[in-house]
């Protein structure tokens, strides 16, 4: 998926909304869990009755990984069923070099048929630019996250690591190929990242159950394309525990792309 | 594994070795190919003669995935031939937290049924300790790695990055369940972790192929339980490309496990 489709989509639906597709089978209701293939049940169900509303979906790999090659044929079935006018986003945080990275690619572009993959960039320069010039295919580099032990390295060093994965990785990928992920928590960090990126989208996961918060990240770091991706996983797939669950998911995602059109009147 | 069982088959077996399998069907001998299963086939051969030298084994799991859920079954099948008292070293470079980190514990540790698995540390505490805890398993969290990339981040700040991550790593997790990654082109680095983490082993990748030097490796890091294991895959597993790739293998293994024997006479 090329960043025009991607724009477009953002325009056409009003909403730059991914859905996180971390599926529990200990958190789905509890009438599917005795079905075979309750994973790929509930996420083609919330994928149908989300549809409407999420430009992208981001299924997290370890979800899947945990079931062996079952879990990774879930996956790649799961997959399957998202629109294609979606953004797919394998999130793998993967991260080595060379070959290896050649590979990781080919498992997350070829085999899974994802259109990005999150990766994490501590090996540095050959350890990104193997996911990079892939057509219509994206790396999404970790900068800043939302979790509390982000405070533990990214902050590190003047220029912080986190500044200086963005400066570096903007030399490295153009605003067509790469993006970056940018915790929701992180509010004048993001403006920076903003500063430093004009362009390049941001995946924003940690809005809702992770206390971050719509209008922050907005103010922050809303460009002229939208460039923001704001990922929801708990707060939409699991809106119900109940037989409702993907007409409540539906409707989550609904709200918070009310919350949105409001910041897209421009685009 | 328990790093008393570890220790134990080091001095047993005089060695260190850790044999990576970063199998690949493009590289592994032509008249192998042809069959169906080639990678386990290979895999299985490479195993066999070269378990009298190799205290561990470390599947390089991209190798593997490019295969999707058929790579993940051959992954688990090579992982269930190797010998019990060998360590079992999942190379998946894997970042992320909190459940998400778990379920790739679990992955790793239950379904591969693997002994450690390698770790990025770039979202910090709540990324590694998830891999802590686990009767018996191993986190092996990147600290200093071999390749050019290594010098965009690792040495960033003052003390730099990789200092950083040695010193919370150390407070995080012991040395009887927690190891590093250090490369083999880093001497004089390579002393300073080791005066940080005495006690925890180093995996030390980038001996051979990538231009290491066993001996300077040797003497920057070695202690008193070796604390030390030194990989090679290319200069092992693709020693020959005929029908006596095995043997070669065996013999690759046994000459590297020559040179290792003189740093251990003390032990």
């Amino acid at each position: 998926m090329t960043r025009l489709e991607l724009v477009q989509e953002i325009k056409r639906k009003q909403s730059f909304l991914c859905v996180g597709l971390d599926t529990d089978l200990e958190k789905i209701p509890g009438f599917l869990r005795g079905q075979e293939d309750a994973l790929l049940a509930f996420n083609e169900a919330i994928i149908e009755a989300t549809a409407p509303y999420a430009v992208a979906y981001k299924p997290n790999l370890a979800f899947y990984e945990r079931y062996g090659s079952a879990g990774w044929d879930i996956l790649k079935e799961t997959i399957s069923k998202i629109p294609k006018n979606c953004l797919v986003i394998a999130d793998a945080k993967r991260g080595d070099i060379g070959n290896t990275a050649s590979y990781y690619a080919e498992a997350i572009f070829n085999d899974l048929g994802a259109d990005a993959i999150t990766v994490a960039p501590y090996m540095g320069e050959d350890s990104i630019k193997p996911f990079l010039g892939h057509p219509d295919k994206w790396a999404i580099v970790l900068a800043l996250t939302s979790n509390p032990g982000a405070n533990d390295f990214q902050y590190l060093g003047n220029p912080p690591l986190y500044q200086r994965v963005v400066e570096k990785c903007v030399e490295w990928g153009s605003p067509d190929e790469l993006m970056f992920v940018t915790g929701a928590t992180r509010g004048a960090d993001l403006a920076h990242i903003r500063a430093l990126a004009p362009d390049h989208f941001f995946l924003v996961p940690g809005v809702g159950a992770q206390g971050g918060d719509l209008d922050a990240v907005c103010k922050a770091a809303l460009n002229k394309e939208a460039g923001l991706l704001i990922n929801s996983s708990r707060g939409i797939i699991y809106a119900s525990q109940e037989e409702d669950f993907a007409s409540a998911a539906a409707k989550a995602a609904s709200q918070l792309v009310d919350e949105m059109r409001g910041y897209l009147s421009d685009l």
